[in-house]
C-alpha cells in the first residue's frame, strides 16, 4: 500500500493536480505535479472529460492511497463554483471507481495547514509549500502549489489522527511535544 | 446507430434518468426509466460514485446516441445546487467516455417544450409526458418524469433542427404546415 497523496485544486479552466508521499516521521515529500487545462472553447462534456481521464492518468500510474478534493464553495463567481462542482463531481465518481478514499478539506484549513493562517494570500501558500517540500522554486500556477499545498494538509491531519489513536509511533521530539502539550493543558 | 436519447435530471439525493425512442416521423416512445438515490449518510465519493456508476450502466446496456442533461442553475439552495453539478460532472465525464455527444436544456425549455409554457409547473409536466409516451401512469417521482421530459425536449429540438437543415424527410402534415407557415410570414 502506498503512502501516496493525491490532492485535487479542482476548476475547469486549470484544475491543479499534486502527488506527495508521507513517510512515518511526519515528513512529506515531492512526486509530481501537473495542472490540466481545457479551453472555453470546446464544449463542456470535453472539457470535463479531457481533464478527468488527465487525472485518471494520474490515478493508474501512482496508485495514490487518498484523493484529498479542496471543498467546494459559492461564496465566489457563480459560473466558476459550478465547473468547479462538475471536476469535484467526475473526481469523486473516479475515486469510487477505483476504490480510493476521499477527504475534503475547504481552503481555510489547507490555508492553516500550510502557513500557520487559514487566511494566508496564494503567494504565502505557495512560498510554503516549496519550502515544506525542499522545492527550489515555487510550483506554477497558483493551482499547482493549491493542490499540492491540500496534499500536505491532508498528510498532516491524517497523520495527526493517526497519533493520537495511537497508530503510529512518533518520534523522540514529537512525544516531547505531546507530552508538553498535555502538562499544559493539565495545569491550565 | 441508436436513436435512443438518455435523458438526466441530476441530483444527488434523487437522480432521473429516462431513456426514450425517437422515430423518424417525429414520434416519440418510451424505452426505461430510473430514479437512482443516495442516503446523505454516506461519504460523497459513495454517494456521486454509486449514481454515476448506475447510469454507466444505462449507457453500456442501451447505448443511447446522445445523453442530455438538464443544465444546473444556481438560483435555488446552494447546497443542493453543488450535488446537482458533481452528479453532472461525474455524467459529463461519462459521456466523453464513452464518445457520446451531450445536450444541455434549460428548465425552461424542457418545460416549454411537453407543456408549451416555460412556467409549467411539476404536475402539468408528469401529465404531459404520460400523454406523449402514452403511459398510463404518470412516472414518479418527479425526477423520473423530468428526466423523460428531458429526453422528450432534446428529441423534438433536434428533429426540427434537423428539417429545418432539410437532413430529414416530413411527412404530408408536416410539409403542409411548414408550407402554410412559410406563406403565413410571407403575407405579413
Amino acid at each position: 500500500m502506498s503512502n501516496r497523496i493525491l490532492g485535487i485544486d479542482p476548476g475547469l479552466t486549470r484544475c491543479g493536480a499534486g502527488i506527495i508521499e508521507l513517510s512515518n516521521a511526519r515528513k512529506v515529500s515531492f512526486v509530481d505535479v501537473h495542472t490540466f487545462r481545457s479551453s472555453p472553447e470546446i464544449d463542456l462534456a470535453a472539457r470535463v472529460g479531457s481533464i478527468a481521464s488527465s487525472i485518471e492518468q494520474l490515478i493508474v500510474s501512482h496508485k495514490p492511497s487518498v484523493i484529498a478534493i479542496e471543498r467546494v464553495f459559492s461564496q465566489s463567481n457563480v459560473r466558476s463554483v459550478m465547473g468547479t462542482a462538475q471536476i469535484s463531481g467526475a473526481v469523486l465518481f473516479l475515486a469510487h471507481k477505483h476504490s480510493i478514499p476521499v477527504a475534503l478539506h475547504t481552503p481555510t484549513e489547507v490555508k492553516a495547514a500550510v502557513t500557520g493562517s487559514g487566511r494566508a494570500d496564494k503567494a504565502q501558500v505557495g512560498f510554503m509549500v516549496a519550502k515544506i517540500l525542499g522545492l527550489a522554486e515555487v510550483p506554477k500556477p497558483a493551482d499547482a502549489a493549491d493542490s499540492l499545498a491540500i496534499a500536505i494538509c491532508h498528510a498532516w491531519r491524517s497523520f495527526d489522527a493517526k497519533v493520537q489513536s495511537g497508530a503510529v509511533g512518533t518520534t523522540a521530539a514529537q512525544a516531547a511535544w505531546h507530552a508538553a502539550i498535555k502538562s499544559a493543558s493539565k495545569n491550565k
